[in-house]
This record gives structure tokens, C-alpha cells and sequence, in this order.
């Protein structure tokens, strides 16, 4: 990466493109993060005009913004597309590799963004067990209703073992919990080597089914791709327990809202708790949000004083780094 | 107590009271226990109708009826005066035992009770740490706001470490917290073996104000008393660390309400998460609830189907220990 200095030397200055508006924190942190170093500017735009301004910009940080191969194509001072966190799944990697432009993510296992996002997974586990008709009792005056469930003596499905999901495993344990998880390759050599203390039972991808009938809670910590798309769907639901939980604050489109709509209407699922949703921002007046055990939280999960000063100080790293031409050490890169 | 079984030998109904109409999980999951044996009676009555049929019964289940020496005096056939649950503060336990009745209640280690209690605590901690705003934010179609706390990099204080107290620090402990927390009697064989484990700082009651000025998060867990009444009070909260917040699962009256109040408006406390009210049912339209990061749920900390299933066959046992004059097992008399 040693070439990405050429053009952005001393005395130049570099320029950081936020999509905006969402997420604000994450410009206004990495603002104050840079504020002693003029020669690097921060800039943010709508979504919309991304596309007209993004040929200014040496670092765009997309935020929920598609990147796709026609706004790679204008963006010819380009050298690093990348996330204020870890999901890539907006940016056409093939077209910026095309335009030798470097994408990259922000390790949540060091950020405090995995840390977040697992605190967020117990949160919406212990809403939905506790029942969100909780409200409701207290606008009648009720006392002592609804009767909730607790974690103690559950089974719960981890989908996808990575940095979020090991962190999520590690709190449930002291819930006196059992606890099940599936990942592709349990080989990796980010796994903790207390893994074992952690997980009662290991699975890949295939075991996912099998899984689910033991389960009374599933949390979703997958990325999203090609393979995982969907991924919970009909069949998946189908082999979960009637009367369990649908946890999800990886990404929205790994449920398929058809069939999560249908398994909360029959009452098979008993609670759905999602930080993230299908189209976002989230329609508040959609129908899945009317079934009595539903709670949405506004892609927050890792939306933390503590993962954004920190995610704020890698991006103004990186900025910082592209600019004199150091070598990046807070990002990892995915081409 | 083989005294007890004189009056209610074979033949005879053993009849139990409780006093409705708030909790009502609590005599129908009894009911259901007792339902294979006729001689034991269990009715519900309003709180009010309670002096008008006490005397009929012999055992009473006072949920949150205050049962005074005008009750009691009333109460010609009674036994054993029980909670369902841990809280006898509305129980005028003196004239009990001058009327040689018998109090008691449940203990929560045994019942699921204080594993119930510290999960509500979790939660309501996670809750207002995340601040409750994400609900107008999702309202509005917002994204990414608010920026929330982590549980992690915190000090919690524990007010009270019964049976309850341990059980939070236990499931705070892989949160990457640090832990406080005071107590009367830290000698007490009720402790777990590994509390040096789960608490950085072990205090008795003279300590609270110093270890407040530490916390970023205080959890009130102490049974009501003369001593504790109004225990979080002006003193205690001005002691707390700007920004802190403030939970409480145990009982309403533990805080003085214009102390919380003021220390809300001033934005000295940054939020409240109570499962418990100063009066109860509370107004729901109560001042303090429209501070924007107030969470208050309806008094069902310990109300869950593990718990409240095992309380149940606690009250259900009892009744039949009592018709049998065998030893009681299941509760703890305080008298």
C-alpha cells in the first residue's frame, strides 16, 4: 500500500467522504477525532449526492450507502472505500479491485463494535423473554403481568461464530444457559481458546437445522453474502421449537420477512427482536411490528460511546496514515 | 410447628387465601399445582374484600395487600401468613406472633426468584444505558441515534448483596465490569464461595456514598425496612457521579421520589430503570416517567414461569404440609 501516498503528500490535503445522514456519531466523532489536523478534511452528504461528489474524495466511508460499479467508476482519486465497522456487503469489491481501490472494514473484535453489538444481542434476548406487553400492563395499571420467561435453562442457537457472536456466548454463560453455535471453518485462528467453556455444541452450516430444534432462542451474527442471504427462512423457522425467539442484529435481510411474518402470525415464533431490518430506516407503521412480542431498536447495536470514539480514532488513523504515506494499522482489508 | 396440623387433620379443607387481584399467575399456576387434591381450598379475593373473609382461612398469600393488626386480629383460623415471594414489608409480623400466626416467605435462592430478579436487572441496565430514545428514533425513520453506553468499562454498585445481589454480579461479571457493592453482614454462610470472585470492592452500608462516587451505575437490590426506606435520597444521589444511572428491582419506597426526581431534571442522573413504584399500581402518567430515559416495567422482576412455577408448588407444598402436619420445606418463617 506503500503507493497510496503518491497523491496525497505533504501539503495536500486529504479528503474523507461520509455517507450520510445516518449514523451522525460517526462523522461528528471523527471530526473532533481529527480536529488538530487540517490537511485532513471530513465531509459528509446525502446518500443521493454520493455519486456527484465522491470524484473529490481519497477516503469514503459508506456507512449504508450501496457503492456499486458506476460510483466506483467516478471515483478516480479513490484509494480506500471502507466501513465505519465490519459489513462490506454494499460494495461491489470486484469493481473497486477493477479501479485499484483497497476496500476494507473495521475489526470489531478490537473496537468495542463486537463488545456493543453482543450487549445489544442480550438486551433484545431478554426483552422478548420478558414479553413487550410489559407497556401494555403498565398504561392499564396492571401489576405482576405478563409472566416472562428467563434465560436460565435455555437453549440458545448462536448463528455464525464470529468476533460478535464469541462475545455474546461469553456473557450468556454465567445465565446458566446452554449453548449451541454454527460457523464455516472452526479451525480459525480468531477463535478464543476458551471456546470450548463457551459453546456446549459446534456445528457448521449444515447443522443449522438440527440445531434449531433444540433451541428455544436463535441470534443471528452472520455477515451477509450470497450464502447467507435469506438464510433464515421457511425451513429454518419451520425446525425451530414452537413458542421460541428470532434475535437479530447482524444484518436484515438474512431473515426472509415473509417467513418471519408468517411463523409470528401462526404464534410458532413467540418473539422477534431486531436491531436491524430490510429496508432501512424501517417503515414504523409496517405490519411485523404490530405482533404483541416484536421490538426494533434502530440499527444501534454497535452504535456505542465506546466502539465510535474508537472506530472514529481508526478511521482518523487511516486517514491520517494514507497522508503521510505510513503503513494502516486499524483496518483490515477484503481485496 | 406439629402443632399446626390440629385443625386441619384428615377429612377437614386446608384453605389458603390470596389477596388479589394484581399477580394473578401467582394463584392460578397454585391452583394448577394443587388440582389433585380437593382438600386443599385456594381462593382470590380483592385486596379490599380481604378483612371481610380472612377469618375463614389458614393460610394467607398477601401478594401486596398490607396485612395489619386489625387483619390479623381478624384472622381466628390462620396459620401461615406468606409471600409469594421474598418481601414481607407490609406484614405487621409482631402481631402475627402475638396471635401465634406464623410468617414467611419463599427464599429466592431456592426458587428461581433471584435468578429472575438479576436478569430484569440486566436488562433494565442495558435499557437505559442504550437510552430509551431509540424508540422516537425509530419513529421518526432515524438511523444510527442514539449513540448508547456499554455495559463494559463500568462500575456497578450493588446496594444489597442477598440473594438477588449475588446473582447480578454473577452475570455482570463476563461484561468486563467492575463491581461494588455493600452489604450488612459480608460473614453470612448464604454467600457464595467464589464473592471475591464476583465483587471488586466489598463495603457495609457506611460505605454506599463512597462507593457511589465510583459507580457509573447503581442497582438497588435491599429488602424495605426502617433502615432502607428511602435509603437512595438526596445524600446518596448527589453522591452518584454525574451521568450515572440508577436501577432498581427490589421495592419502590427504597428511593425517595422528589431525590430521583430533581436529580432527573437536572440531568444529574442520566437514566432510571424501575420494576418497582412507590405506589402500585403507579400512575402511568406520573411526571417522573416522562423524563426521556425512564424505563419503568410493572412489578415483574420475579414474575416469570420458571419462578413462578416453583413458587407455586412452595405455596402448594406448604398447604399440604400443613393439612398433614408434616414439617414445612419450603418456606422460611420469620417469627
Amino acid at each position: 500500500m506503500g503507493d497510496l501516498c503518491g497523491s496525497n503528500g505533504q501539503g495536500a490535503v486529504t479528503r474523507v467522504l461520509f455517507c450520510g445522514p445516518y449514523w451522525p456519531a460517526s462523522t461528528n466523532y471523527t471530526r473532533e477525532y481529527l480536529q488538530n489536523y487540517p490537511f485532513i478534511q471530513v465531509d459528509e452528504v446525502g446518500l443521493e449526492q454520493v455519486p456527484d461528489v465522491i470524484q473529490n474524495y481519497h477516503i469514503c466511508v459508506v456507512k449504508n450507502r450501496r457503492i456499486d460499479s458506476d460510483i466506483i467508476a467516478k471515483a478516480s482519486q479513490m484509494k480506500i472505500i471502507m466501513q465505519y465497522g465490519v459489513g462490506l456487503e454494499g460494495v461491489d469489491v470486484n469493481a473497486a479491485t477493477e479501479h485499484k481501490i483497497k476496500v476494507a472494514r473495521i475489526p470489531g473484535s478490537s473496537t468495542g463494535n463486537a463488545v456493543s453489538c453482543a450487549e445489544m444481542a442480550i438486551y433484545l434476548t431478554l426483552g422478548v423473554l420478558r414479553k413487550q406487553e410489559m407497556d401494555t400492563a403498565v398504561n392499564r395499571k396492571d401489576l405482576g403481568v405478563p409472566v416472562g420467561d428467563t434465560l436460565f435453562g435455555k437453549t440458545i442457537l448462536i448463528l455464525g461464530f464470529g468476533a460478535i457472536g464469541v462475545e455474546v456466548a461469553k456473557r450468556l454463560r454465567p445465565f446458566g444457559v446452554k449453548v449451541l453455535a454454527t460457523k464455516r471453518n472452526w479451525s480459525s485462528d480468531t477463535l478464543p481458546c476458551d471456546v470450548d467453556e463457551m459453546v456446549d455444541k459446534k456445528g457448521g452450516p449444515e447443522d443449522m437445522y438440527e440445531f434449531a430444534g433444540e433451541a428455544d432462542i436463535v441470534i443471528t451474527c452472520m455477515a451477509l453474502n450470497n450464502e447467507t442471504i435469506g438464510i433464515v427462512d421457511d425451513k429454518f423457522l419451520s425446525s425451530m421449537k414452537k413458542g421460541s425467539y428470532l434475535i437479530n442484529i447482524a444484518r436484515g435481510r438474512l431473515l426472509d420477512y415473509n417467513a418471519v411474518f408468517d411463523h409470528l402470525k401462526s404464534g410458532h415464533l413467540a418473539g422477534l427482536g431486531i436491531d436491524v431490518a430490510w429496508m432501512e430506516p424501517f417503515d414504523p407503521e409496517d405490519p411485523i411490528l404490530k405482533f404483541p412480542n416484536v421490538i426494533i431498536t434502530p440499527h444501534v447495536a454497535g452504535v456505542t460511546e465506546y466502539s465510535y470514539r474508537t472506530m472514529a480514532k481508526s478511521v482518523g488513523d487511516t486517514a491520517l496514515q494514507l497522508h503521510s504515506g505510513e503503513p494502516f494499522t486499524a483496518i483490515e482489508f477484503v481485496n
